[in-house]
C-alpha cells in the first residue's frame, strides 16, 4: 500500500517521452529554462526568427535546422506552429516541498485541478497561474493531462515558468498541504459564499473540478471552504480556465491590497 | 459611402445560413429562446434526453429524430455532441438600441472584440459575459466570427442569452456609444493603470483585441482609458477569454459593492 501522499511513478513514465513543442512563446520559454532538455530545433526559415531566440539557441549550442513546411505539419499536425518546432523532453516534476517558499509565513498560491483533462484548459490555467503568481499547478496522476505540444502552446510559455506537480492521491495531497498551513478553497456553483466577499488566507490552494462532473466527493470533502463566482442565471458556470483566471485574479487583488497597506 | 455606424448587411448574409448546433447546454438554450428558429432536432437516443428538453421540444412542436451515430459525426465532425443535434438558423442581430436598458442611468456593460477570430475564445467570452451580466458582445463585421456549432458549443448556452451585435466600423460604433454615455476601457499589457485600482464607470464598454496584434490603432485611440491586469513577469498576457473573464468579474464585483452600500 502506498503510504506517501504522492509518487513520481507517473512522472517517470512520462519522462522518457520526447515530444514536439511549437509556438514562439512556448519554445522561447523552453530555451530560457535551464532545466529543459531540448534535443532539436527546426524552422522553415531559421534566419527569420527573432534575435533573442537565435542568440539563446546559440548559447545552448543548438543548431536551428531548416526544414520543409510539410515536415512542420507532420510533426505538429493541424497546429499553429508559428514556424518553430522543438523536440523536447518533459520536465522532471518537482516535489511540492521544492517549490514552496522557504519562509513558511510568506503568501503562496497553489492550483489544484481535479481530473481536468483538456490540454487547452489546463494550458490556459498554467498561463493565468504564472501570470498571477501561483507557485504550482497540481494535477491528478490519472484522468489528467501530461506535457504535450498542445498543452505547451496553450500555456504560451508558462509550462516552463510554473511548476507542474502530479498527485497520485489528491485527497491525501490536500491533507498534507493543509498540515503545511494551506487552506483549500473549492469552487462550485452551488456554494453559498461568493468570492470577492470573503477575505482569503495568505496560503491558499484553489481547487477546481472538470466541467460537468465538478469536484469529486472526496476532493470536496477535503476543502476547508467552498465559494462560487458572482454569476447571474441562467449561466451559472464559466469555462474552467475562465473560472480559474477569475479566482487567481481575486487572490492577487487581495494580496496587492494587503501589500499596499 | 456608408454613413451609419453599423449595418446589417453582414447579418443578412449570415441569416440564411443554417447550421448544426450541438451540445446539451447550447441546444437547450436555443430551445428556450423564442427568437431562435429550429428546423430539426436529432439524437441517437431521443428517449434518453432530459425531460426538460423533450417537454420543451414538444411545446415547440418539434420531433426529435432518431439517427445513427455515423450521422451525428457527419453533421458535427470531431465535436463532442453530447448526443444532441439541432439544425438552426442564426439569430437576427439586434441593433444596439434594442438591447440597452431603457433607463439611461442604469449600469450597463458591453464587450467589444476587435477582430478576435477564434470561435472557442469568442464563445467562452459570450459565456462569461452572460454570466457576469453584460448586455452584448460587439464584434467587427470582418475578421471576426459568425454563428457556428463550435461557437455555440463554446458559449455553452450563452449564444441564446446574450446579444451578439456586429459593427461595420468599430471606431464609429465606439463614438456612438460614447455619446450614449458609455466609457470605453481598453485592455493592454502596456497600459499604466491596473484594473482593480481604478473605480469603474457604471456604463462601460470593455474593449479587447486579438492575441498578438492587440487593439488596432484606431480602436485604441477611441478608448477613454486603458488598463492592464496585475500580472507578473515573464507572463504578461492572458488568453483573451481569460482576460475578458477577469475584467467582467471586476466590473461585476464593483457593481455588487456599490449595490451593497
Amino acid at each position: 500500500m502506498q503510504k506517501h501522499h504522492r509518487s513520481n511513478h507517473g512522472a517517470d513514465n512520462h519522462r522518457s517521452k520526447e515530444y514536439w513543442m511549437y509556438g514562439t512563446h512556448a519554445v522561447q520559454s523552453a530555451l530560457f529554462n535551464q532545466k529543459r532538455t531540448i534535443k532539436r530545433l527546426a524552422s522553415t526559415h531559421p534566419a527569420h526568427l527573432p534575435t533573442l531566440f537565435t542568440a539563446q539557441a546559440r548559447k545552448r549550442r543548438l543548431t536551428i535546422e531548416q526544414i520543409d513546411a510539410s515536415l512542420l505539419q507532420k510533426y505538429a499536425p493541424g497546429a499553429v506552429t508559428q514556424d518553430i518546432l522543438a523536440l523536447v523532453a518533459p520536465l522532471t516534476e518537482p516535489a511540492i516541498e521544492e517549490i514552496l517558499p522557504i519562509d513558511d509565513s510568506a503568501p503562496a498560491t497553489l492550483i489544484i485541478l481535479d481530473q481536468v483533462t483538456d490540454p487547452q484548459n489546463v494550458g490556459a490555467i498554467m498561463r493565468s497561474g504564472a501570470a498571477f503568481g501561483a507557485a504550482a499547478v497540481v494535477l491528478t496522476d490519472h484522468h489528467s493531462v501530461s506535457e504535450s505540444g498542445a498543452l505547451a502552446k496553450a500555456a504560451s510559455g508558462a509550462l516552463d515558468t510554473i511548476a507542474m506537480v502530479k498527485a497520485t492521491n489528491l485527497s491525501q495531497f490536500m491533507d498534507q498541504i493543509k498540515k503545511d498551513g494551506f487552506w483549500c478553497m473549492g469552487l462550485s456553483h452551488d456554494a453559498k459564499d461568493t468570492i470577492g466577499t470573503v477575505k482569503l488566507p495568505a496560503k491558499i490552494a484553489l481547487v477546481f473540478g472538470a466541467e460537468g462532473p465538478g469536484l469529486r466527493r472526496l476532493t470536496r470533502d477535503q476543502c476547508d471552504f467552498m465559494v462560487h463566482l458572482p454569476t447571474l442565471p441562467p449561466i451559472d458556470q464559466l469555462n474552467v480556465s475562465n473560472a480559474a483566471a477569475v479566482t487567481l485574479y481575486e487572490v492577487r487583488r487581495q494580496q496587492l491590497l494587503l501589500a499596499a497597506k
